[in-house]
């Protein structure tokens, strides 16, 4: 928040709409200021958003040092301009995380799918053995998935993660003429996209937390097949080797639970809840919305923190999924119906793995 | 937590099956215990569960004091039954809180509808006028339903809010026949109902849950109705007298928005989808879920919180909700169809007073 | 729709305010008037709503026998009257077979669990070993969990399944105060209990089929673990014996898929979403939503639809499912931990047992 | 179902896989083959799969001319290559109409737009008066999220509508290596992107239904506004001039409700909730789900029928919405704060109009 009021004052004055020094205070000021959080959470409930304590508090400590530069402190800006814009600013560092992780994780599951393209396993549908496939399509699959999940996320960033700066309607009333231009600079300054006003038409957002969602809805599928195999009835697979601590149980000494699994399951288990409130309060009324909006506040830190656990999930896959293929072999032998005990996947492989040829030079 | 342990203690040490000086000690240990919470949640992590660190830190200050009475932590017990526990009794105090707003909020509005029982104004169908109606008839109705509501939420809180105290697989393993006395003994000590294990059939539980959506979906109904009418163009209604500070907005001085609906409407927007969550994590597996389970967890914090926006609302509502008689004379002689200008509603607030009863004596 | 409007009428004309030859011609002409129903929903859509054209069409047939009569077709009603009567009376059966295949369900998994209350098996959490249970008391909390929705459902019908009879805004508005006693009697006629309108406020209706929903959930749970008990390389149950053409598979002869399961576990996956977009709805605008409650009609069928498909699985499992006692005790031999390969669970079959009582008689 | 098939039949054969006789006679039988629908559907049940009595049904008329034909039938194939290809060829005609009608409504309110360029109106925020604004700039918005939701519809459906062609396990198993090319030829008959066998990895055909959902969501935030301002007592919108029976109330002959707004509101109402099941859905098991992908069939349709909604309003929108410049001078004169009634949003008019500026030509 405090972001976005320094490069707001810092471009008004590139523009000559208010002078250097206010810029340059409220840049110093809020850069030292603390805030007694508990206290401006609970000043923020009288006006329903943040913004009117959080200002009131710069303008007061800039006030302390220069009266008339007070005056400059949120110049011809809304509260939904603060905080769409920290949404952004706070999102834009763990998109960057993201396309890290997944880009590890692809890295590794298709070396991996790569390692095991020769073993032979079960194919399963509707949870009963069907045909023969190979180790290496399964996993080459997850990685294929989580390319084009990654690829569709960069591009929905690229629009989607944009600056907020309109003013109390979205015109940048009061900016005599060079509010496009001082939202190019705050755009520019803070590393968002420009954009038009996006305060009561938000699809490029929704678009791209939509998008964060289809991530998390493929490691819950993977993390689903991984706990499946890892069954010990079934066997073939494990999330990481045995580990001390890791999964243990407060009852029971002996277990150990498909963690990494379960923080992937319960992520994907929120995420279609979490994007139907998204969209849910898209409907809003005229130039800002009334409940619609300020929902959607609550709604984002809970959206990445599903993105989160699926990216821990997805890291744990990368450095240490086990694979068994001599029980692969074995419940094949056991369960695969007579003639179809070999991969017959002629060119299926080489076509995922030419989908995933960037990640494995 | 620390609650559900020393009360499970005490219980087991009542029945023989640890000496009581070591439930006085776990007790006591608890009651000083101070964790870094950080710490503890760092190391949940590794096992997706916040009780198994919590557990092994309890242990370890009992040890201090008497190794032998370190075993007697957490005896028979799991972790779900720690934390569906304390999920039961950290909502507790929120639905008594919620039982009187919505008791206070619905004697207020009970006799606003009285007061108002003779009040003309427009009835308003699929947003454009119907007939005539009184204010108190749409203000009874508020009151109506939030009384139901109010009725549902007792009834199922008395049987959904119950201990969970099943060890590993919810058949008290281990405490050799004594353990449904134990669990008895239990929810007593912690002004829970006693019930069967319900970790992976958890309906009573969700039926409680979806009863407070149903408080927040009336709340938001409400709100959405008096947003409407605090419109200016229509100005027949406002949650509260202008007040300084109150509906603050950070760009434009005048204005004084309807904050407590924003906050109505705002649950009421999420409601839907944390309740979608929770019942899609109702699909579990075996003794004890993947991923389901776990996702509640994030969830019911949300939920009461959701709640609690609600009876914000509804007491500034009880406490101050302005109407204007004089605005709905004018819009009802405006838009009223000729001959439908006088509410035509005999027998219509009889019958919701009859309901009201209880609440205005 | 027409069996509201002739109950109706009947009503209407026992309190004297239509004459009873104007109600007879309106039953007998509904009896047998046969409806376009293309051309129907064709011209609803002008005016969103399907009773428009329904009753121009109805009082047109009755107009040909008599003109004076036809005025007296729909008096005092309104479209939601129409419709919300028509949806309750379409599911008021719909409930009656749930309620008879529950029952059937209960007692026949009620008598599984005795048959195998000393049949060991493996307890899982979170998919992995834990320690030894019955099958008996696995079933006997299928059982006992679908015994608390019936009673839920029950409960919950018992009000919810109510008369919709209000006027254009619910106050029985043109009825000169006889409207409470017309509806009593139109409620009386038609089967369903009668209520203060409720075309705004609509928690009971909405907690009924929320209770629906726990039922199919219920079944959503059992399907998953009959699911994963299924697969062959665990083997301890199946839905139900092989037979020729069940589960068939368009491209592999010899396997026999879950076809039940399927079906219970696709409608615990719809459930979430479909009483999501039901509490979405409930925030309504004024007397009569705009979209809210029209969004409600698309989706009462998906609920009844989804409702039929998991007693469709439950009505197969009644019948015909399989229990293998012997690879139950060769899991529990090769997965449980050393000394818990014994069922530790004295009173939990008890406690469960007599819960069912009523179904074991 | 049949175009697949007969489609498949003639790729094979241009492959050499089965004889151009067979695929000849397929396509011609299955050109004259009639349906018991009825039949068809109730023998579904047994497999929990269209397809398979489908392939039955095809198969014995095949056979009838040629015994060994019919082994050609479905050769090679799978139930869910043929119902996601016949989602995706139903979806296809859907989206090309969808794209028509969202040019003609993005064309006759980007003209609209330039027409009430200089309009003054109040703007709202919150639900209540703000600055001025002009009629254009809203009108300018509406269009400009609509074009980009085109434009995003567009790019996802170049992707995401593609032909399913696997076989039992997506990897073409038993085409001799041939796989890959008959699928090519399969989708280049049908019209659809050639894409890896997306059985269990759908987030294209997710992330296409998603976008779906931003049109259906933005028709609704339009709806919204166009209702709000048509309340008698704002007046300064309504959705089209009164028409003879449009809007018809059974109950009141005074009244014309805003039908086109109710449909796109009830669409945006049920569309958070299908697009949680869809994403519930994707949380698969291994090469096929059991339960998901099937109840995503149940929801395809729902999900078009609420597009179709959504764009009989923009049709009825742009065909015939009325703009009161009066009443909205005469609302901003009596509402907005004084020295804010000139709209001051230079810039922002000529950059909506520079994204509109294909359809203004």
């Amino acid at each position: 928040m405090l972001a976005f009021e320094s490069s707001l004052a810092s471009a008004q004055a590139e523009e000559g709409l208010i002078p250097q020094s206010s810029a340059a205070l409220i840049a110093s000021t809020g850069a030292k200021l603390e805030f007694d959080v508990d206290a401006l959470v609970a000043e923020a409930k009288r006006s329903a958003t943040l913004v009117v304590p959080f200002v009131a508090e710069l303008r007061a400590a800039v006030a302390r040092s220069d009266a008339g530069a007070a005056k400059h402190v949120h110049f011809g800006a809304t509260t939904q301009d603060v905080l769409d814009t920290a949404m952004a600013l706070c999102l834009k560092p763990c998109l960057e995380e993201a396309d890290r992780s997944l880009e590890g994780a692809i890295r590794a599951l298709a070396r991996r799918a790569l390692e095991h393209r020769a073993t032979p396993m079960l194919g399963r549908t509707l949870m009963q053995p069907a045909v023969a496939m190979s180790a290496g399509v399964k996993i080459a699959r997850w990685a294929h998935a989580l390319a084009g999940d990654r690829e569709r996320l960069g591009e929905a960033q690229a629009v989607g993660l944009a600056v907020q700066c309109g003013g109390p309607i979205g015109t940048q009333q009061g900016l005599g003429g060079r509010g496009l231009v001082v939202r190019r600079h705050v755009a520019r300054r803070l590393g968002l996209a420009d954009a038009p006003s996006w305060q009561a038409h938000r699809n490029p957002w929704i678009d791209l937390l939509d998008r964060i969602g289809l991530v998390v809805l493929t490691a819950g599928k993977i993390a689903r097949d991984v706990a499946l195999l890892m069954q010990p009835e079934v066997g073939e697979m494990r999330e990481s080797p045995p580990q001390e601590g890791v999964g243990a149980s407060s009852a029971m000494p002996h277990k150990r639970n498909p963690v990494a699994c379960a923080h992937a399951l319960a992520a994907a288990t929120r995420m279609p809840g979490l994007l139907a409130t998204l969209h849910a309060s898209a409907v809003s009324e005229h130039e800002r919305a009334l409940g619609g909006w300020q929902a959607e506040l609550a709604l984002v830190p809970e959206i990445v923190s599903a993105l989160g656990s699926s990216l821990d999930f997805l890291d744990t896959l990368a450095a240490s999924l086990v694979v068994d293929a001599a029980r692969m072999k074995a419940n094949l032998d056991a369960h695969g119906a007579p003639g179809t005990l070999v991969p017959g996947e002629e060119g299926t492989m080489e076509e995922l793995l030419a989908g995933l040829n960037p990640y494995l030079t």
